[in-house]
């Protein structure tokens, strides 16, 4: 049922209307990013269009029941759906209470003997907070996670093509071992995609709750006997469940959940945007972008190539990191609940929002990627000499060689002021000569091709690669 | 000059015309908690005419030089002056930069000759950083100082009224000495003024720049000889000032001191809702508020008295707080400026609105507040047996008794359970009647009578009135 | 394997020796928070032990596969087990590299012909990261989740003796409908169960790596020719797994996980311990705690109870609450790793540490609980006037009274005025009465005795209690 | 007299007799990263010394009043000298209460007649806070801002050696203007100055308080007809000053603001760090660090020159930016004040630690930085061709050309790709060649040697040496 939302006729139409860029706006994510098809879900109207459906739910449920007429849970349904976020603002004005506003601009609309059938037994938060959980749901089912997976499948593509593009695996900065471009780019692919795993669950898993003002179903046990079960019956209708207990509230553990997995794959996406954008700086250069929307140019500089939006991309996460905090400060609610978590969850959408926002950007910019195998290479160059002092140590030390440590530093040290290559050097050296002698050819081999010496990197890509090809699928089947 | 924005017709009227309530936002900055005399200042449209009035500064600047014709930097403020955002943002579509749409839509509203007058020497961040300097500074001195100015004044008030109010203070939320009401609202004054003007301060000490694409004036000095006087020159056409260096932007510091101390308000606004809150539990009832916008009933408990308006000053203070931690990662921006601070610094607005919602709205309740002295003096009750177990303990100190602390605090809680005064029974125990003879008359009243144990509280509570009198009269006299 | 390490004798010897309280400590945690049964596993010692530990695992490893001589690795696995963390700091003191450091140690403590097996193809990372998984999880599964299965035990035994208790529910600070005191344990014990339940996986779930430098196995693939199935043998040796792939380090999202479900604990943790402090205020005094070491005087008050122990939990809370940022930052890490998570991830161990130590807090505090049903029933009475306006509202709304919500709200609000009943008030007016008579005799039978209207709080705390119960015995028990 | 404590023998003594690293700690302040100079504030040892310090201000201000003998105040202080940690601890034991366990060791190593002389009239705040203004005051004085200021100094040399070392100035990663060396650490200079200075205010201004447990001179009113005198007369024994008004606590924000601007400095460190750090990658190379304690090898890759120590100062920042919240958080004490402050401002003296560590280590490495001016020519030889981009249309601009901007970006492509200069191609263009005749010679020449187009970088840098080494002598000398 809440998956039709996408296709409400008359909440799409208020939305087209109003939903452009607000130039009056204060807050970023109105004007500049703002994901036009998030709106259903994460506006203001989207989310009273969905504490209308919470109350049709409410009143389906009583109906099924025998308890209101099924004719008055038809009214509520359709006055729900017509209702604005703008007539409930007006009556709120009046009312001081936004609930009791909608409740009130349903009542208006239909007939008298059906209007005690609205918000029965129910109190503000079984609307707010089911409808909260039903929003967040849907906006990851029908547009986030879809546009993560699209993310994914960008970058299944690049690995598989890059699998054996040689580079310099490079870590403090500094030059490492060889691996493949393919290889570096299924280390943030398989992060990314865990996280993603773990969003789809987390948003799956929120919950609902028609258990009343106290959490312990004293409005409902006036009129149902069996209210924990009447409450699983509620919850049904918008495909929701309960958790263990409530309070006026429900735990508000979930959503920190769904919070804390999406900030994780926020953070792997800005890790890949760091990282893409320092391959792009001109004496690396194994990356390259055209200038466009993410490469502009510089208002006085215009030979300038600016990687913005990847820089976009880590700007908007370093906004967003900090914002998990809010929510263990709202895991404290006192006394059954104080309304201290109202306000700063209104503010979750954003977040959701620029996280969307970057994963769209994102995709567009893998996309994009022109890799550069010749300046890959020439970097690898820098190091070639040096690259094999770590099998050389190795294969040393498996053949006898004790104080393996420190002297190749040495010669690595040589090798990279002479430039000569380190085994080279090594050969020279009476006592290692003597112990390189016992190495194995085939393992020798690696030594005198540093190009070889990549392990299991484009092996793993294409592993990596696989797995989330699979897992895709999957991800972008609804679970409804 | 900077003063006069909120005078400026065209500004004000492209926001009237689009400043309502927006409910297809996903912010609750916008369909919320929006205060609609900020926009000038903290809007986009707000910010472009902001960029425009620095772009005018840097034309007449070098007008005054006479480096460009005096007709040009004319046409220039008239030009910018007209701009509006949609038409900026239209043209950025075109060249993916937002200063470059600005400068386009400039050049093509005046004359060709003109044109090469426009942006002269200016990098983007010339402009932008600039224009946050001077936006933020007048959203303050023209808003947010002067309303926080209101509420120091109505918090004066309730000081005078109630600096001889008797009430129990409390600490560790147990019954402590007694002090007055005038004297509690007291510390929260001297708080919250001490962080108000620290944020004048800060808002005035935010810097700008004409410095260059690396802040070396490397443009600068094609023009002038002395382009560090220059920037002077220009900066001072917006009343404006640089920091000592800067690289392609403007120290982060400055902006991320005028978020701590706004944050540091915020955090004692909210410290006070906390408190007013809690006195306002049905078992303690020492304070007030009529049913209203700030206190709402229930959707379904039609007794409820909520203090909605104090738990919302809360709730975006846990929104707010944890913000201050994207300032600190701004403050690294790698290599003279990577674009990662764009996106998150456009966030900062949003604080700014929400803590000027939050002490609007805070001296709304303020002045609604009804004190209950029957409730206090009810509360004090409680506890009068055994409050002068403090100075009893302190005096038969005084007078050689040593032992004092645990065994008046047995008395104590002897006195809690028989409900008789803790002196009374302190008198019938033979060595301690001893001491307490020596004890001096007038010492010994303050035992007798605990509602005098007040200490300082009316005279420290009146002291603190008359200081914030006399600085409100700074704070609301505009400095420039 | 990895459990033995309680029973490690060389290890904790050398811990009592020097884990007393170090008043020469800056941090609170060694002088005062320290958990002492946690230090094998968090203390710098026990991680150095874990380090040795997986040392081990990789000889042996080679060993199965006949790469290096059992002996060599038996060895390894003396030596390890041996070593001392001053000596190892010792030798970092030359070589500058805590790793390079611990295998020098081990080099320098077995034959000749065993040294070449020492660290035989591991990076540093293979080696640390490993440890810190094991000893996170060693920390969770043998200290901190039976402690956490403590507390659940302490409240299933409340939630079962007071499920029948009377208290007033509580939201916004007043007065809403009955409960029970159970019930409002449940809500907490529910929530805490849930966050250590995702604990456990987590900490079961942390990954360790044999992969080498860059992640791709060079240095393994000159040993082995399958280096991704070896991995899985290196790790099986301490009873671990590898993520679906890694760079020079784990992925950092698994530890991120941890912390983020150990900081839920804790907030549920702290909202509770808030619950209780306020419960204790002289004005409401539902619950109630001896003097001790968890409610101290006060120096100068010796009348105070003032409730320590309840808000030094909070107060740890807020140390850690904001901490999880760190946790994001560390999953950005340059070009496949820089070493910037290298310090920050040092002090994971302090929030476990903390956390542990407020979680035995709780525990003491919960079993030492007094609770009041005096006070419980006097606070009550407070608002049992206006209790039934909720059902009243209700029940008149369901049998056609429309306008039920605002009419009601002035009645309560006269009942708290005229202490009268607002059912009695009701039946006073005559066009509610016409309705009254509507409503079934039973429903009103509710309205004439609030303290039945506790819907199925009594029901829900016992099933919540039996739900604990069953998964405690699942908690105690070990995985491995 | 604060500052004396550093030759506090008997202090010294303790500290350095267990001030060792302690390897069972859990805590890396204590085995890794801590500053030995630093104990005597921030250890408990010093904390519990600073406690006895202030019992001796308040009785040596008694005595100065003839209301206690100045024999009581000098055994008080001769006690209050000789306290250690150990025994307070001990008898914290029995009593459960920090301040009334060092009371009573007080008490009981004087005679009996001086005994009520002890704790006269203080609430524990009265001395834990103030304790902490003094030590956290004496930290930065004796320690911190010292060390700062000897980072300034190196960093002085190093702007005035390299002040005209060409260097590629970079934005968003790319090539940007020339600018110097000398100007690029200028940037950093001016604003980790400024945050010194800042600090220094700030803990100059942190405040004590002796207002008693309400903060309003309760107690003292019982001794003293002035007690807001009197509090100046306790504070000014110690050198400090109260807030104007405190509650049971002082003010929390003052310390907030210390925080605040630490971790300013600490956020600039940082930014500096990662700089030096990326110039350090081996395709750009423009500075280079021996192998030693911050440059370390790997344990499997001999040839790695990993900048560890950077690396170290970037992880540091990242554990201590997120901390401020907490300071935030504690600037909400209940009712004047609860305890929830007491446990989360014990871990203040950890981040003042690491952030000093964290100077220490980035002046030795200023001091060890070797600059390479050849790379940094062969990086500015990448962009030499299109460098002359921005001043060409600046200039173009500047004599009529109108649409300047895009069309050079075009040449500078072209200039990029043919590796010719962007001039030469400019000039071939007839359009273009007719307005490059009307630019003034001298400023044409900017445009043939993109090695002079470095603006006032050169003297700017001077100007900031200079700067700092005048205020350097301010901040070497104490206020005191």
């Amino acid at each position: 049922m809440a998956a039709r939302i996408v296709k409400d006729d008359a909440l799409l139409k208020r939305l087209s209307a109003s939903g452009a860029p607000n130039y009056s706006a204060i807050s970023p994510g109105e004007y500049r990013y703002k994901v036009q098809r998030l709106l259903p879900y994460l506006s203001e109207e989207g989310f009273i269009w969905y504490k209308g459906m919470v109350e049709t739910a409410v009143a389906r449920a009583f109906a099924k029941r025998g308890i209101v007429p099924a004719s008055a849970a038809d009214e509520i349904a359709a006055a729900a759906a017509e209702i604005t976020a703008q007539e409930v603002y007006a009556e709120d004005e009046l009312v001081h209470h936004d609930i009791v506003a909608l409740v009130n601009r349903i009542r208006s609309r239909i007939s008298e003997g059906s209007r005690g059938a609205v918000h029965r037994a129910a109190t503000s938060c079984d609307i707010i907070d089911t409808a909260n959980a039903l929003r967040f749901r849907d906006a990851f089912r029908e547009v986030i996670l879809p546009d993560c997976a699209e993310f994914i499948g960008v970058m299944i593509e690049i690995i598989r093509r890059e699998r054996n593009t040689l580079q310099i695996g490079r870590s403090h900065l500094q030059h490492g071992e060889p691996i493949t471009f393919g290889f570096s780019q299924a280390w943030f692919l398989d992060r990314f995609g865990g996280r993603v795993m773990r969003m789809r669950e987390a948003s799956e898993a929120l919950v609902g709750k028609f258990s009343g003002a106290m959490g312990a179903y004293n409005a409902q046990s006036l009129f149902v006997k069996d209210p924990v079960v009447f409450e699983r019956e509620v919850l049904g209708q918008v495909g929701a469940l309960p958790a263990g207990i409530s309070s006026q509230i429900v735990q508000p553990e979930f959503v920190g959940d769904l919070m804390h997995f999406c900030l994780g794959g926020f953070s792997v996406l800005a890790n890949w945007a760091d990282d893409m954008r320092n391959l792009m700086r001109p004496e690396i250069g194994e990356i390259s972008l055209q200038r466009g929307r993410d490469v502009s140019t510089s208002s006085t500089m215009p030979h300038k190539q600016n990687p913005v939006g990847l820089e976009n991309i880590k700007s908007l996460w370093k906004e967003a990191a900090g914002r998990i905090t809010t929510r263990y400060m709202d895991m404290i609610s006192e006394n059954a609940r104080d309304l201290t978590n109202s306000a700063s969850q209104r503010f979750i959408p954003e977040v959701f929002d620029i996280f969307d926002y970057a994963v769209t950007r994102g995709t567009r910019i893998a996309k994009a990627l022109k890799i550069d195998p010749q300046n890959m290479k020439k970097n690898f160059e820098i190091s070639k000499d040096t690259i094999p002092s770590e099998p050389l140590q190795l294969l040393l030390s498996s053949v006898g060689w004790t104080d393996a440590h420190f002297d190749i530093g040495k010669l690595a040290d040589r090798a990279a002021k002479e430039k000569r290559n380190v085994v080279e050097i090594a050969r020279e050296d009476k006592e290692l000569a003597k112990y390189i002698k016992r190495i194995k050819e085939e393992q020798l081999e690696m030594l005198s091709d540093p190009h070889r010496y990549t392990g299991e990197a484009s092996a793993k890509a294409a592993e990596i690669a696989d797995k989330w090809e699979a897992k895709l699928r999957g991800l972008n089947r609804s679970p409804g």
